[in-house]
């Protein structure tokens, strides 16, 4: 698998991934990523290489590229592998769509697309580590989002995620044994952003196995306190009509588009 | 613009603007994320909207779809907007080149694609931020990169970019003005991993604008000193055969690819 781009092959990667996931059994392969091929000139050299795979192996090469310069673009595709392109199909329709012809960027800087948005995500990341893992409980009036749940139910990349994907500032606050105690009320720091919260929990199984890796032995790593955390924070959760996710099979990607979704905030992708 | 998926929509969105970023001018535009559109019924409200949308508007509404399911998205096909769906210009070739046909997961749970690079990545992400800033600069012998560069160039989401999309251990170590005193000798915790470092820089402008913002009027955010510790910290790259990009005008994925490709480092998207 080639994924091939005249910037940063992530959308040719992104694409790739996504198409391959719908076949079963076809896991076993090579990737190649080749990014920033912006002249006929470097995309001869990746014609070269694409064609040496396929010479070599029995199975022709797939080539996921995103090439917007059309000589560069006929240069791949004319290789020994099977090119898809998003431009290639995309382009026209839009083309028509808009009755406008596309540009062909050359430079190499300026290409921050939506500089807002892309601001907007920098600072959303600069927000969430300054209120990671319950730091400066203060900054929560400037939350979009306050994740909470126990100790390593995937509350930090879930929030960075956010933050970098979305440009969404999400705080969180982790649930000790002590919040768990026998009042039930929400910690004192979040109580007052209720309608900010959102929990996350996983398995007590998983739970164990992953505090395991951080403190093997410890009675924080045990699956009764991971069982008792749990049901209490899930208690919890309920009785303060706080709605939660599992975090168990779920990626990071995943939990964030649902908790996005959920909560009706915004997406400020800039890429 | 519609971005619509069967799961999170993060593909569409990424196609979607990969695409409009080639037409200028084509930039006045609301944009509406529909994830989890995962049955025809769904699929039917959603069709809802954009034909509300296009009998609301003058121009004719962008629908960017990745939906694998057939039914579904036969059922968005036959919406009044333009429908650009991934699946249905792709999975074709795809099938006949792998002479099989592809599987429709309904499941919720277990997305997680490869789990051994979704573990690489949030790994990844423990380990950058454990080592964010200069903290614990005794876990470097096992970073695949140490980015360094004065204070705000854009080092710590740079390394969250790094380990969040492609599995990269990146810790970040701050070059102060000590550092760059008279001996111009690399400092003490990074010298012995040389091989591993990667400098990052920016325009004195625009490091004071943006030290301003967090320090206003202080020595450190004048324009003097930006200028004094960018001089020395890229004769400081220079001296040590240091390969370093400046962050001016290049955003997080921009400067993290490059690093990638000049580093020769695996990329592990597992999306």
């Amino acid at each position: 698998m080639f994924y091939v781009s005249d910037r940063t092959a992530i959308t040719a990667e992104t694409i790739g991934h996504s198409l391959l996931a719908q076949f079963e059994g076809i896991t076993d392969y090579k990737e190649v990523t080749i990014p920033y091929v912006d002249t006929p000139t470097k995309a001869e050299k990746v014609v070269l290489q694409i064609n040496a795979a396929a010479a070599r192996d029995s199975d022709q090469p797939l080539v996921f590229s995103t090439l917007a310069e059309p000589a560069t673009r006929a240069t791949i595709t004319n290789c020994q592998g099977l090119v898809l392109d998003l431009f290639e199909v995309f382009i026209k329709p839009l083309q028509e769509e808009f009755q406008a012809v596309p540009v062909v960027r050359r430079t190499r800087s300026h290409r921050l697309g939506n500089r807002s948005a892309y601001e907007l995500r920098i600072g959303a990341i600069d927000y969430s580590l300054q209120h990671d893992d319950g730091a400066r409980v203060k900054g929560y009036d400037k939350a979009d989002l306050i994740m909470i749940g126990v100790s390593r139910t995937g509350k930090t990349p879930t929030c960075l995620y956010l933050a970098m994907q979305f440009g969404i500032r999400a705080a969180n606050y982790p649930i000790t044994e002590e919040d768990l105690g026998s009042s039930a009320s929400l910690p004192g720091p979040v109580a007052p952003f209720k309608d900010r919260l959102h929990g996350l929990t996983i398995e007590p199984k998983r739970l164990a196995s992953i505090r395991e890796e951080r403190r093997p032995g410890s009675r924080y790593a045990s699956i009764e306190q991971c069982r008792a955390e749990v049901r209490r924070v899930e208690s919890m959760f309920k009785q303060h009509g706080i709605p939660f996710i599992n975090s168990t099979n779920t990626s990071v990607e995943e939990i964030s588009t649902r908790v996005v979704q959920k909560r009706g905030l915004e997406r400020h992708t800039s890429l």
